[in-house]
Parts: structure tokens; C-alpha cells; sequence
């Protein structure tokens, strides 16, 4: 199969979670993603669930991707590190700004060497500005950027989504500042510095929350699983289970109605229109509350799928990983690793005709390919034994885990 | 400023979220973006807020583009837009999986028109799979997708995320998905089909979730705001707010107990290590919100912050419109509608050094740029009035609200 970024070559400084997810995504369109480790190895080696000692969490986040240990704190590791920068098209770190100035590889380090590298930087705030030096943990993030103040019950407390989406909406932000960098080059044939914060991308994705601010003074707050404006369209808890409905207009208000055997509701004064079921939410979601606990979810859905009124169970991830649909969709997909064996992790949603996004190859073991990779360009065996025994590069075998 | 995808053309035909936003970045970016809206209009023009009468809403979203206002039901609506997609790059469209076949513009009628044509789908499920005609709203997909079986506190209700994750992520994805494709192209000289389901992106983002359930059998459960094995990472209520801290490490742990005055916890049999911290985290907590209650959430972030251990404040959304960093970074910025006056709104994370991401015009009227995008291709003032009188076309001043 034919790949999107075929050709592409990323030297991959990042760690943890962000910058990793950003260059997972460029490996799974095709481009060649070089990770360069610190001889003790990216941190989230260390994270559970482990299988034979091989961390699945980091398997599941740095598949299609070649692991090249090199000591950056030599400057033999340096001058290795810069030679493969020369060939590069594309790098990304996820550092504390600062850092990769210390190690003589900024931005403005590298440029002159390589006029056309895209050097994308994704970190917890941004380059500039006061908080630029602060330390940032998903949480601090979600915490600041103001969609945990949104998330979660009414009258409740403040809410983390369950997912680390601060780090991986600035991943998906960073992939889409170096695809957009790549186009441009095409016609300029320079690169550029791209400067991604955690925190930018948070208050990017507040959707309405910022203009009911801006524009009426609203201090948006968790509304629960209803929705502001459209009633009913919210969670029930079913016998089993929760049922998600969303009844957009009262063309669906009054088949649902009906399938749910309480034609009463229809005209009632209270629930008539959209506004006024809006206005009598409580009431209305009472009487729903009650209705579906007699039902299983399986029955409430096939009733309510039957009147064509949009809805949807609630999975948990057991039953995401057995849906038929995400199965369908190659969504949860078996990759089998060198140490570890077979493990199951999500697929890739870049399912495009020609060049679909695609598992190449497992994530690698620590330092898997540091003689291979330098081999391709010019160093020999005995160069890479010496820098060995200098203890500048480290191979797979004396320090895989 | 130079612009990234400068002379990339975007038919959009998408409407309300997911489809509106992956365009606007799309149109951050510099591309032309030309909206073709039915003669009704995007139904999000429809949403509120309202300033003068214009959706603040839509406009967030709306950004950098162009109307037009087509009536894809006439088969001269359908000419004018083929003729529209052969001077294009990109076709974005969210219609649910099998309308634009109906309308006779599917990727299969257009690419012989135009082999180069990137021609991307976001729908709810996918083009294939069981569930592919389903109508899916943000938290249907938000619960089938499992994201709401982990967001949440501990025994509690599950929890819808604050933001329109589903649609946005899928957003995000669908923005890579033509970019990586753009890329491609230019080696091929070819376009293609992008079929981007906001299921599949769900899946995508849940991150470790999924490897602790194919390898342990886990079912990840909500956890609330705590870490699953860092522990004190939490949010605390202080007097006024809470406050987040990361004592990411054993070092960290040592030096907060010293900035809240608690050097008995360091040493402490049951907090001791992160393991034993992780383990007794219950009780710990019951100890930290006792501390933390003492605290103004100012007071709290100066001890801890000066104690160099990662800290922030829970903001909501009127203090992330004032916070001084997303200010610094044009995270929030006024944009001047030509009927509303300034609205303000999010910005672009997509700070690239020479061509960023910006906001170069509002969105548009309903039909604003009718008459000026078909003229670039072509056609006549005679020729246009005529399409208007037989309703094919609206120019803005007939039906802008």
C-alpha cells in the first residue's frame, strides 16, 4: 500500500504523551519517524499496563516509529544528532522551552544547517508569554483552559475528561502545523518554526463556550449530559444501562412520544415546543427518568431507533473493543511486537482511499534501530562501536528492558 | 502575512460543527474556502448566541470564508457546483453517508471531473459498517465511543464532556486527512476519497484506556479528577476555587510537604512512595482537603508554585478570557462582522513562524459572495440575475436574517 508521507523524514525528540501522539500520526501516514531516546529511554517505557516487561501504553503511542538511542549531553551526541537533522525534513520536541537551547539544538541552532527542516515545538503553554517556563501535566491544562470548569454536573464538582485531551488535541493541532509547513514549502522550498501550546489548543476547542461569554456575559457552567438548547436530548439510566437520546425538533419529539407510549406528552403546555422543553427540563427529564427504568437499554434503543429518533447506547471500553462498528472500521486492531507479543490498541480514523493510514510496525525496543539508522547515513560499524564503547550511542541489546 | 495553504481552493459543503470547523482551520490557514449553503442557510445560523441578529455562534466557526448560496435541488445548481469543483483542491462535505449520491455529487460523479479532487467525508460512523446510516449527534458518539464511560467521578452519574469533543476531534482528523492527502499529490499528481467517522476518532483518543483493557481485562471506570497511579495529582477546593497539583515524583512529594508545613506526611508509612501514595490516596486526599481549605486559591498556588512543584488554578471560562497568557498568545480576538459589529472569539493555535494561522475576515452573510465567486468562474451579471430569478442562486441582500 502506497503511503500519504512517504519520503518524509521526522527526527522525533518528544516524550510522554503529546509529542509522541503527533509523530505516531505522521508514522502512520507513511513518513519516517526517527524517535531519539536518552539512553534511559523515553519516561513512558515506564508506564503500565506492562506485557513481558514491555510497556503496552508506550507500544500503543509509538508504533511506526525507529528508536535511536544518542546521548545529547556529549558532543559527539550532538554532532550525530546534527547530522541526522541535515537529512531530516521535519522535527518535533516536546521539551520546556528552554531545553533544547541548552543542548545547542534550537530552532536557530539547526536552521542554518538545514533551511528546509519544519521544527515544530508543542509545549505546555507556548513559546512566549509569562507562563512559558511553567511546568504543565495534562490536568494543569484542562484545569486552565476552561473546559473542565464546563464538564460535569450541575451543582458538581469540576471535572477532568477521562481521556488526556490537552495533550492529544495539541498533538492533532501540531500534525496539522507541519502538514501545513510541508504544502508551504512546496512552494517556497524553506521551512519554518512551529510554536504549538497545550493551553491555545484547549481555548481553541471551547466551541460556544467563548462567544455566550463574549457576546451576553454568560459564565458558561457544567450542565451534565443535557444540552443547552435542546430538549429532551440528554443520558437515561435504563435497567442495564444508559440510553443517549437526542430529539432535535418537535417532528422527532412527537415520534418519540409515540414510541414511548406517552402520546399525552406531546401537546402538554409544558413540553409543546423545543423552548418550552428547554425552559421545563427538570420535569420533563423526571418523567423520562421513570419511563426508561423500565426498559433494558436493548429495548429502549430498538424502540426508539424504530421512530427513527436519533440515540445510541453508552459503552464502556469492554464493549467499544467488541463493537461491531469500530471493528468494521479497523478501529481496534491486534500488533504483534518482537518482546511482548500480540497487543490490541486503536487502529488509525485516517482512512484515505489511496493512502489510508496504516500499522507498519510495532513501537520499538529501546535503541531497536541506533545502528541501522546511523548506517544509513555513513557511519560504519567500527565508528559505531567506538561511540558505543564512548557511551554516546547505546544499541537494543544492552539496554532494553 | 504570507499564507500557508495559499492558492489551496476548499469547496465546503458542510454544515453546523465537525465539517464547519475542520474548514476553518482549513481557511486559518490561508486557504479559500467557499461555503455552499442551501438557500435556507447553515441551520447553525440558527443557534445562539445572537448579536443584531447574527449567530455569534456560526461565526466562531465561520471564520475566512466565502457563501454561496446554491440550490443543489435544481439540476443548474448542480451544473454551476461541478463547475465550482473543477477549479477546486478540496471538497468537504458531513452529510450523513449516501446524500451526496442522491444529489448526484459523490466522489464517484465528480472525480472524473477533476482526477486531482481531495475529496473528504466526515459523517457520524462512517461511509462503511453496520451503522453507517445512523444519525449521530456529539454525545452519541461521545457515548458509544467510551470517552463518557471514563469521564466522571467515582460512582456517579457518567459525564457527557463539556466541549463537542466528537465533533471536534473528528474536526482535527479530517483537517490531517486532507493535508496528508495534499502532500500526496504532489508526488501523484493524483487526489482521493477521505472517509473520516467521528466513531473512529473516539476510538483514537482514548489512550490508555484501551491497552489496560486488551491486556489486563480492566474495564477503565471513571476516576474523577485524581491520577490512575500518580498520586497527589488531583483538584483540590480551596476557598474561593480549587487548585490542581502534580507531585509527579518522590522529590516533588518532599518539597510540597515542606511548602504546606506538612513535614510529618514525607516520611509517612502510608505515603511514603508514589506506590504507597497511589495505594492510600483516599486518605491522603481527606488530609489535602483540610490543608487546602485553609488556602485562598492565591495562596495556595504561591506556596506551591515557589515550592516548584507543578501547580495551576481551575479556571472558568471568564477567567481563561482575562487569563494574561491566552491573551498574550491571541487566543481570544476581536473580529469585526460586518452586521454584529466585534465579536470576539477564539483564535488559532497554529502559530507557524512565517505563514501562522489568522484571521484575515468574518464570517460571511448568508449568500455574501454569491455573485463574486461565480463571477471568478465565469459567469455573467445577466447570466447570475437569471439564475436568481429562477431560484437556483440567492445573493446576500434577498436572504441574509
Amino acid at each position: 500500500m502506497e503511503k500519504a508521507l512517504l519520503g518524509v523524514r521526522v527526527i522525533d525528540l518528544t516524550r510522554v504523551l503529546a509529542g509522541p501522539f503527533c509523530t505516531m500520526i505522521l508514522g502512520d501516514l507513511g513518513a519516517d519517524v526517527i524517535k531519539i531516546e536518552a539512553p534511559e529511554g523515553d519516561e513512558s517505557r515506564n508506564y503500565g499496563p506492562f506485557v513481558k516487561g514491555e510497556s503496552a501504553y508506550f507500544m500503543s503511542i509509538n508504533r511506526n516509529k525507529r528508536s535511536v538511542v544518542l546521548n545529547l549531553k556529549e558532543p559527539k551526541g550532538v554532532e550525530i544528532f546534527k547530522k541526522l537533522v541535515q537529512k531530516a525534513d521535519v522535527l518535533v520536541e516536546n521539551f520546556r522551552p528552554g531545553t533544547t537551547a541548552k543542548l545547542g539544538i534550537s530552532y536557530e541552532d539547526l536552521q542554518p544547517l538545514n533551511p528546509r527542516l519544519i521544527y515544530a515545538s508543542c509545549s505546555g503553554f507556548g513559546q512566549t508569554g509569562p507562563y512559558r517556563l511553567r511546568p504543565a501535566y495534562d490536568i494543569i491544562i484542562q484545569a486552565m483552559g476552561g473546559i473542565m470548569s464546563i464538564t460535569g454536573h450541575p451543582g458538581g464538582e469540576p471535572t477532568r475528561v477521562g481521556a488526556s485531551i490537552a495533550d492529544i488535541t495539541a498533538a492533532l493541532f501540531t500534525v496539522i502545523g507541519i502538514l501545513a509547513a510541508l504544502a508551504e514549502r512546496e512552494r517556497s522550498g524553506r521551512g519554518q518554526y512551529i510554536d504549538i501550546s497545550m493551553l491555545d489548543c484547549q481555548v481553541a476547542i471551547l466551541e460556544n463556550a467563548i462567544v455566550r461569554y463574549s457576546t451576553g456575559g454568560e459564565v458558561p457552567k457544567p450542565i451534565g449530559n443535557r444540552h443547552p438548547s435542546i430538549t429532551p436530548f440528554t443520558a437515561l439510566r435504563t435497567q442495564d444501562g444508559y440510553v443517549i437520546i437526542a430529539v432535535g425538533n418537535d417532528n422527532l419529539w412527537r415520534r418519540f412520544c409515540q414510541a414511548i407510549k406517552r402520546e399525552d406528552l406531546i401537546d402538554d403546555p409544558r413540553f409543546k415546543t423545543n423552548p418550552l422543553r428547554t425552559q421545563n427540563w427538570e420535569e420533563l427529564y423526571a418523567i423520562l427518568r421513570s419511563v426508561f427504568s423500565q426498559y433494558t437499554t436493548a429495548e429502549a434503543l430498538a424502540i426508539i431507533e424504530a421512530a427513527g429518533v436519533p440515540c445510541g447506547p453508552l459503552q464502556d471500553i469492554s464493549q467499544v473493543f467488541h463493537d461491531p462498528q469500530i471493528r468494521h472500521r479497523d478501529m481496534i486492531v491486534p500488533v504483534e511486537h518482537p518482546v511482548a507479543g500480540v497487543v490490541w490498541m486503536a487502529g488509525t480514523p485516517l482512512k484515505l482511499s489511496r493512502t489510508p493510514g496504516n500499522i507498519t510496525k510495532p513501537a520499538p525496543t529501546l535503541g531497536q534501530h541506533t545502528y541501522e539508522v546511523l548506517q544509513e547515513i555513513g557511519y560504519s560499524e567500527a565508528e559505531l562501536q567506538e561511540l558505543e564503547a564512548q557511551g554516546v550511542i547505546t544499541p537494543a541489546q544492552k539496554k532494553s528492558k
